[in-house]
């Protein structure tokens, strides 16, 4: 559910019945002005994905964990937060898990950098056919990885010319950037 | 080598003879005031840590990633940056290995970590007497685990009580909490 008036993600969400995952984005727009919304919205999707600065005001704290643990009160099994460059953390099902963000010297446009991230998760999930908390692990590696190519150019220029062997590629490089173990 | 003058860091360095590993901290009043000073130290240290808003002041980049790169050019072969809730990252020779914070809910003092996670890097490094990317993956967790204790209360009271069961402990939840594989 794309971030919209939750009125809108609501009468989607209420209409598909055979959805196994049902993801709600939002923002700060409604979590102030349509809040009441934003909680019924919540009490029937499986997951939100939102990015810190979003979370702090839902979850009603400026600490980052107690707001996700907040949210995760509200309804959802999956609370993912986007941070930019410094990562994403998810809260599923009472466990946290999080990933740095893709070490990049070049940065030309984070435009649409989260609504990718989201993407990534969202197809890897729907590729793979489960949710559970090691496939999100995958999807939101393979998410910071295409957000990681969309800002390396302006727009979807990037992501215009993006193969699966580019993504690939650096999925393997970010394992090996984020894996304790050499 | 703790924040200080850099004359004195100098001073101290050059008397080290024998030591296998020296690393220096720094702040941004030596970085803004005494540069010439921080550039001579960093020649002869073969690590710095540093926060991430001293990184991209030393490194001359708003881009952390390319603030790290730059820093290395300076001579050491060990960045380290601490960047508070949003973990730490580290370039080694040329590789880049990142690792979120501790998730706490209540953060009663942050005033240390910083200190306290360079401290548990150094002492895991001494303790194994190896400094290679591996080993400093590892220090660098522990570092992670000492300074989540270290916020838990007010300067030093957690610290003073901390048993080597406690971080121990925490270490383990702490490799579950950033592992792809469940």
């Amino acid at each position: 559910l794309a971030n919209d008036n939750p009125a809108n993600q609501l009468h989607v969400a209420t209409r598909m019945k055979d959805a196994k995952f049902i993801m709600m984005d939002t923002m700060n727009l409604w979590i102030d002005q349509f809040l009441d919304g934003v909680l019924e919205v919540l009490k029937v999707v499986d997951g939100i994905v939102l990015n810190d600065e979003e979370a702090r005001s839902l979850g009603g704290s400026s600490n980052l964990i107690a707001s996700m643990r907040k949210i995760a009160t509200m309804g959802p099994r999956c609370v993912l937060v986007k941070k930019g460059e410094h990562g994403s953390i998810i809260l599923f099902e009472g466990r946290f898990f999080a990933l740095p963000a893709y070490p990049l010297e070049v940065v030309h446009d984070p435009t649409g950098a989260g609504d990718t991230f989201a993407a990534g998760v969202m197809g890897h999930l729907a590729r793979r056919g489960i949710v559970d908390l090691a496939t999100l692990k995958v999807a939101m590696a393979y998410g910071t990885v295409v957000a990681s190519y969309n800002v390396e150019a302006f727009g979807l220029e990037r992501l215009k010319t993006l193969e699966w062997g580019d993504i690939e590629a650096r999925f393997g490089e970010f394992l090996r950037f984020v894996a304790l173990d050499i």
